[in-house]
């Protein structure tokens, strides 16, 4: 049930493709809607993870990376208070070779006692075989006016903490300050900043991801800001300098 | 788990026969409401598959063509936004002597949750049973306006590849370019294109499945548009040339 | 998983006594309210099967008639929507010495999802255990205008057919052509009238049992039209020699 | 699975005492708050049966009298259409002594299906563990306009035998005949009135059980109208030669 | 099943610390939202008990003082009715080293069903591992308008005692008079008084628990009046001499 796998110097970056669920192919382009592409980049870049669904799992993960399974997920085509439901079971996940799960908990929405009870469930699942138990937090539903709030971002992070989390993905405040609170709130929960989509310029995004690695991230999980790059290994290596050598933005643009 | 079973030549063509429920009995007249007939225009017209809910299965399958079963169902009479829980346990689909499960997925409906984690605990079961799942997905309720849009159908394809199909069904969008995209989504989730109602003339049927294949469709799953058809065997024959032998929608007529 | 015990010349009379719960006591008077009654006319009637909850079967009955247990219900208290759930297991009813169960799938609700899967659940532990599985389809709820509509009854009959049901009790639809569809919609799956409120006069009643018998059907599960008939022994004789002998209404009405 | 052990003479007085779930302790005083004395009243005034939660029954009961133990409840609190789920198993009422089960069922409820079918699992769990099952067969909700009305409580008394419960608690119609339908309506099913609140006089309360034991109880179980009496024992004296002893109001109130 | 290892000298003062997860890090200084800080504080403060969520009790837990496994919650920014669902099994509580689990029924609620029936079966479960099943009862939705109205919280005490709670957790009343009422109502489940939000001054605090230990009390759960107090291992003295050695509240403001 560690996150150690997924870490290099105690810092990891994951590749999320989790996106073919969430958004449909829209965020995609001839390249990367095809999950080999996604494969071959993973490995290629050196990531320390990256997160499929059931389905990519079986027909594409060839193990050279470590796995996440996303377990739960749903389309962006319903309306209403967010619920996604889990869809591939702990079980079946370690048998495509992950070495955790990943579930998102939509806090706010009016069914997150729905996904609160099914983490619980999943989670002591996954430590009874050894595998890390990751929270995407996201808080979302009609009383949430502002998802990257600082108060919103700690209570996400605090809310996965306190849930069982090994780790959170959580969405960055936007400066450094108020996300060092927030990673605080997630205690010995690892801080995944999640990459969000694709940040006007790279500049824009390595800052970012830099601002997270100052507050006390311990990584990013980043799915559109790089296979959405016009040169996604190059950014996978400025990502590398970034976060794994702890190197500075310019340093990191340099690579 | 392989949809080998029910392929020629890679390419696969379905006898879809789940209308009885689906619709009632107004798509039917008095030769084919007999599901007697269905099975013998099953085997006489070398389908690859047949599709039958487990009332029929039990009472009408005769092996002589491998059998889809499709475990969920609901009656049109039912308003509001669609659900279809399953009807037929996955153990008691493969006793009926099937190769396959069929489930609907009503992407977009209010009850999508449902569909999708149910989908995802049968998925497993068949996979156990080296059984392969087929996933009709349908975007439907309030929030789809066009259900044939290329991005919706797109994300059809893709919410099937996602939650670990071994094939999808879903509509054609009308055109090869934009379906190719659909296909492209679905990965190695093998993509059949839905019959739909009867189509005005043998010739537009005819040259809509040749758009889909000429899209990378794998075949497609059809019930009106031959059992609906004044000479059923004569269909199943040019589906087979345009379909199984490749030919053009000319050549198919000429069968 | 036969109905051959329920029948005779291929033919079968079920007298149906879920009224209590159904409807409330408003359906009895001072003999028929009493369920040692009804077991002796289903005896002394010659029935081919009687139609008892749980609370009457464990009470009343004495196995001199095969048994159909009811195994879901709801009072007419309830407004809205219609759904009735299992209250019976198959296990217990098998136990009670029921050789087939009855369930009621009010199709076109807004619950008949629940209902559906329930029936499957049901049918296939009913096969299991040897017993047959009927189907009451009742077309219910605000989609639903008109239920003996015949595409209505059709529709009910099919479902009935395609969800696995052995028999479908169903509603007359008024004249003998267009029952014919209906019972031609059911297939393999025997169709039985449902006995409905007290006809105004016998001859009335008779005339569409034997409408129903030219139609194809089984036979009919009657209730109000035998326990409340001011003889019901006559009238049983009467269905008997109209039904199980196949006479005219005349010949019957002379039983 | 008899009533057996809660009769003298075939009749019984259960002492309720749910009152603290259902209505809260603004129905209590300072002495009967108090689980201790209720135990003691039941006992020291030869109840045929004492009612409680499991909360009462684990802390409180010490095995003098036979123990019902109620298996499902709600608080007043809550508004909308009533519903109430067990709160205690019936393997934990046998391990507590229970003799019998008690359910609450709101006939007409929006939510009767959940009670209708959750009765209907736990009769037969009782019944395995050789329990009685005893429904308290409440009509309420929005459709409910006189849940005292003839009809209704004769509709209460028929749920009560159709879904399988051994004893019916229901209300007093108010006259002997009216009652008199009720009890017939419930066939083999042991009728035992239901004390309600707190009556202006004991003449009142007895005539009341009178009228009820004419019509055909078995008995009542009572709460209020014993422990909120200025002498309880007394009114337990008065009670028993009512019921036990068949005797007169007038004989009674001698007691 | 008992309550004794979270007394000294039959008073129990517990360290409420689920706050992370039910009002989200507002609560939290710098200080206290790191848990092993509250961790060291219940050990040095010589608390009877400690209350975490599973997250907590994985990380942080190291057993110098017994634990209260809160296995329900949900956050703060749901709306409407309230519901919290299980998120941690009892078995798993157990494993964690928990002596009892906490659970909150939230009365009144529309979902109250839920939370009753699900504490039901945690309750048994705990017993069975020897564990205490305590209940935060807190009556709360559109229909409650005061939760500190004495009526009400006798209510919430009695519906803990009913549903088998070892110990009760209610909102103090305000006045010595009204709780004594709530503690007769809690029967012998043992209450617990609920610390409730920063007192404004330390006196107005003790005061209130006083009150309550006055009326009966067994204790108190404190959380943010302690751990936000500026100087927690003072209060928490103040609280042993109080509450443990049955002090003045001016004998322990000189603690």
């Amino acid at each position: 049930m560690s996150m150690e796998v997924f870490l290099s110097n105690k810092r990891g970056i994951l590749l999320a493709y989790d996106q073919g669920l969430e958004h449909g192919p829209t965020d995609f382009d001839e390249r990367n809607v095809d999950p080999t592409f996604i494969m071959e980049l993973a490995a290629a870049g050196r990531f320390n993870g990256v997160v499929f669904q059931k389905g990519l799992a079986e027909k594409y993960y060839d193990r050279r990376v470590p796995l996440i399974l996303k377990v739960n997920g749903k389309t962006n085509l319903v309306k209403g208070e967010p619920v996604a439901r889990q869809i591939c079971s702990v079980k079946y996940a370690s048998e495509l070779g992950a070495k955790a799960v990943g579930y998102t908990i939509y806090a706010g929405s009016a069914h997150e006692d729905i996904m609160l009870e099914e983490f619980g469930r999943i989670q002591e699942e996954a430590h009874e075989l050894k595998m890390a138990a990751i929270a995407w937090i996201y808080p979302r539903g009609e009383a949430i006016k502002n998802d990257t709030a600082p108060e919103i971002v700690a209570y996400a992070a605090r809310t996965g903490l306190e849930a069982g989390a090994d780790a959170v993905k959580i969405k960055y405040t936007g400066d450094v300050e108020s996300f060092k609170w927030a990673v605080k709130s997630a205690g010995k929960a690892k801080v995944f900043m999640s990459g969000g989509p694709k940040a006007p310029t790279e500049v824009d995004f390595l800052t970012q991801v830099r601002g997270a690695l100052d507050a006390g991230a311990t990584g990013l999980a980043v799915g559109r800001n790089v296979w959405q790059s016009s040169d996604p290994l190059r950014t996978a290596r400025a990502l590398r300098k970034l976060v794994i050598e702890n190197r500075s933005v310019d340093e990191a643009l340099r690579a």
